[in-house]
């Protein structure tokens, strides 16, 4: 952020009075610009057994696969915004089921936000985000093709709380802010 | 937002191509600035089964009362927004326990997510944000002057799971868009 969007005068980043984290302010105006982590939502669509998933058309991590997910627009709820990404990315119309994973994404300023899901028949197709769908049986899961580690967090809780007969939710936090010097 | 943040020209609202949705878009740069709802996050802090309350010192609702919450900020987990909150607000050290709510606010473009919470001593003071602070036992929950309907749903699904002897977690929509017309 370099300009208020209320005034167009220059930002400056600092700590205003009263509070203790640095935010973009205004000194032309008085604007605090607060700045938030965003939600990603998405789900386990789950087809007797095989799961459908999404081969990203664009990047982040494009060519790598994952389950249908994305930012939670503002005037939805979780769950609609999870149905409404596996619609846009698989058209695929999926029943959203419990919560699943809560996965704090602390380099990205994102939470991430997974629902198990029905897809009650097998009718998907790519859509412009994607380069092919797929249903895929939990054997053939691309362990090493999946694009984000939230996914594999997240399917790995799915099949374990599968295999012990329960749904549970699941949290956890990834961070690369700093990650080791390279050799 | 009436500005570009990036280049300081004017902003335009409308649905950026291959997009479904308004947005304001910048036609001197090219930069697209998405808007997405904030995580509102707090707590149920339990000391011997009486709830720690904070009475608002500020604005929106000032005066009534409500469970510590507030913005989660970038590069936090939900635990650790809960648990800031909480000493912020009400200079309490709580221990946050399993999820309770989350509490999609359509009108305010805001995710409300409670925990359960152990206040493991009971001391605690208000903070800036707070006109007083008290510990309150169940039946003196003050439910007419209670500042946020999501703060309500919270603290009833609370009781309603103590008594039942669980720790669910629950979801709800609240929805202020399209008020009735005044008679």
């Amino acid at each position: 952020m370099k300009f208020c969007s209320e005034c167009a005068a220059p930002v400056q980043l600092r700590v205003p009075a009263g509070d203790h984290l640095p935010r973009y302010v205004c000194d032309a105006c008085g604007t605090i610009h607060y700045q938030n982590p965003r939600l990603v939502v998405g789900c386990v669509p789950d087809f007797e057994g095989s799961i459908l998933l999404c081969r990203r058309a664009i990047e982040p991590r494009r060519g790598f696969w994952t389950v249908p997910a994305g930012f939670m627009e503002n005037r939805e709820t979780l769950q609609e915004a999870a149905a409404r990404e596996s619609y846009e990315e698989a058209l695929a119309e999926v029943v959203i089921g419990s919560l699943l994973s809560v996965v704090h994404v602390l380099h990205a300023e994102q939470v991430h936000v997974f629902f198990r899901a029905a897809l009650p028949q097998a009718r998907f197709a790519p859509g412009p985000e994607s380069l092919e769908v797929a249903l895929v049986a939990p054997p053939d899961i691309p362990w090493e093709e999946l694009a984000f580690r939230s996914t594999e967090f997240t399917l790995r809780r799915y099949f374990e709380d599968q295999a012990a007969g329960r749904q549970g939710h699941y949290f956890t936090t990834l961070d690369r802010r700093a990650p080791p010097p390279r050799a």
